[in-house]
């Protein structure tokens, strides 16, 4: 049997799997990334990976190539990573350096999209045309597959829609702009908005689980628990940021028409907590046209959506080679 | 020589070309659409047009095909116009039946992407291979060119950005939602705020020179003039409509990375009155990586992007047939 290799390279995590082309994932391993060390020792430890799953998978199966997922800017066509913040990656030609370690073809991606790409591929989005998928994490950030192929505009810089400004909010975002979706909309910014509250004195059932330095502990999921137990300040700060994906996607929905729009990220885990405010804030901003057939799922693979998608995107780029 | 036809279907005109390879027009027609006389009619208007423009364009040439935009919701694969609400056309297959009556292949598709596909092919998008195109007229819509392809969508419903809510905007829509883009931002959206504000006693140049029912005359040409003579209501009204254009745009921008913004339609008329409140609001809301590289340009042929990009899309669909 003929598969491929998926390696989802994150800031914390580098997850490695062996994945059939049904995106059936056969054995997977995960290592801190170590970003510290360099990238040399960085791509070592992937190559290292790749020989372990490639072991795991088991005798009768033989691995054809390799795709990567990594964060920030990249050239696919160049298979270089241009610049990845968390990694303190610049120019770094991932594709060339990982395939002599391994001697197979390597294929590089920006992560988002290798996520959607797996989710369009073999999860949430399989049988539609046209995928949008979003990212609910660190950031905010979404990737468009039509016809089983990636959307990537001018350098592929396309998807960046965490920072899009969003009407009534005016938290700076790490970027430097005022008002980006993903400050008080993404999983941290969420949790930064609770830990504001809570700083400012706000009672919550968050204030006395969490306080002083406890409140750097505090997670998305501790914001779901809490509105699961009718928590106000929970409850309002997950709606909010369900209504305001609302609308971000409502404009991005009429500037693309998706058929389907595919949630995933860690938010994603908040579930129709996040989601019902969300649809109800798309659908009510979107003309009649777009509302009639428009889907919006949770991420089937939400842990190996994306090693699903490196390695299912690495089949693909070898077989259109 | 071989060329093809481009016709331009609006509510109220129909505009019919002749159009080299390059884009030059070699002929044009243009007579009142007269939409009310059903689509028959309009259909035999338009194929006495095209063997109007056949026979002015000369001797030495053979038309190969002829492309159509029509506004509203066209099926390029099946050659139908779904609805086109200012023709009162619903599920009309003009392809088959205007092909039947000139004898030639026809091909069909959406109005404002027959433009933007003129101008990325022939106009100030030419070079680029990232275009969005924005015409800025009775509505606000927009359309993108990739490496030469059009980007459609979902029943090809993709560029509807005139209905963006956008922050601050309260204006009801005609298409029922509240706060779109269009209601204040495209041409008839800034003349109808002039004259809410005229009706509403405010001082201005256009005052003195349009009043009671000769308000219903007034343009946006005329608010053009009005901002050169330091009138502040116009100047509010365009600079707004820039601010809220290009605030849109940013969105789009950080969603879809074009190179390249092709601002085109009546409203783009008014040049750089409504260009640099723009370009101002477009940059200072962006991502640097977008701000660097990315150009906002006028459309080149303002008043026949539509039978050039008509003509040269169905030049292109014959030879990928």
């Amino acid at each position: 049997m003929k598969i491929t290799i998926g390696v989802d390279v994150g800031g914390t995590n580098i997850v490695c799997g062996a994945v059939e082309s049904s995106g059936r994932v056969l054995a997977k391993v995960k290592r801190p990334t170590g970003a510290s060390d360099g990238s040399a020792a960085v791509l070592d430890r992937i190559a290292d990976m790749v020989n372990e799953v490639r072991a795991a998978a088991g005798a009768g199966v033989s691995v054809e190539s390799v795709g990567l997922g990594i964060p920030g800017l990249v050239d696919p066509a160049a298979g270089v990573s241009r610049f990845a913040s968390n990694l303190k990656w610049r120019d770094i030609p991932v594709a060339a350096e990982l395939g002599q370690r391994i001697g197979l073809p390597v294929f590089v991606d920006n992560d988002v999209r290798m996520y959607v790409f797996g989710e369009a591929a073999a999860g949430a989005g399989r049988g539609y045309e046209h995928v949008l998928g979003i990212t609910i994490g660190t950031g905010i950030a979404a990737a468009i597959v039509n016809g089983g192929d990636l959307y990537y505009g001018y350098k592929g810089m396309s998807g960046e829609i965490g920072h899009i400004r969003m009407e009534g909010v005016n938290e700076v975002c790490s970027c430097g702009l005022i008002g980006c979706l993903e400050t008080v909309a993404s999983a941290s910014g969420m949790v930064r908005q609770a830990r504001k509250a809570l700083e400012a004195g706000r009672a919550s059932l968050l204030a006395e689980r969490f306080s002083g330095e406890g409140l750097e502990r505090m997670t998305a999921a501790d914001l779901s628990s809490a509105m699961d137990e009718g928590d106000a300040l929970a409850t309002e700060i997950i709606t909010r940021a369900g209504r305001l994906n609302g609308q971000a996607l409502a404009a991005a929905t009429m500037t693309l028409s998706p058929q389907v729009i595919v949630v995933g990220g860690g938010g994603a885990l908040a579930g129709e907590r996040l989601l019902a405010p969300l649809r109800e804030e798309l659908y009510r901003s979107v003309l009649d046209n777009f509302r009639e057939d428009l889907q919006v799922l949770t991420a089937e693979h939400n842990d190996d959506a994306g090693i699903i998608g490196s390695a299912l995107y690495a089949r693909r780029s070898l077989e259109s080679k």
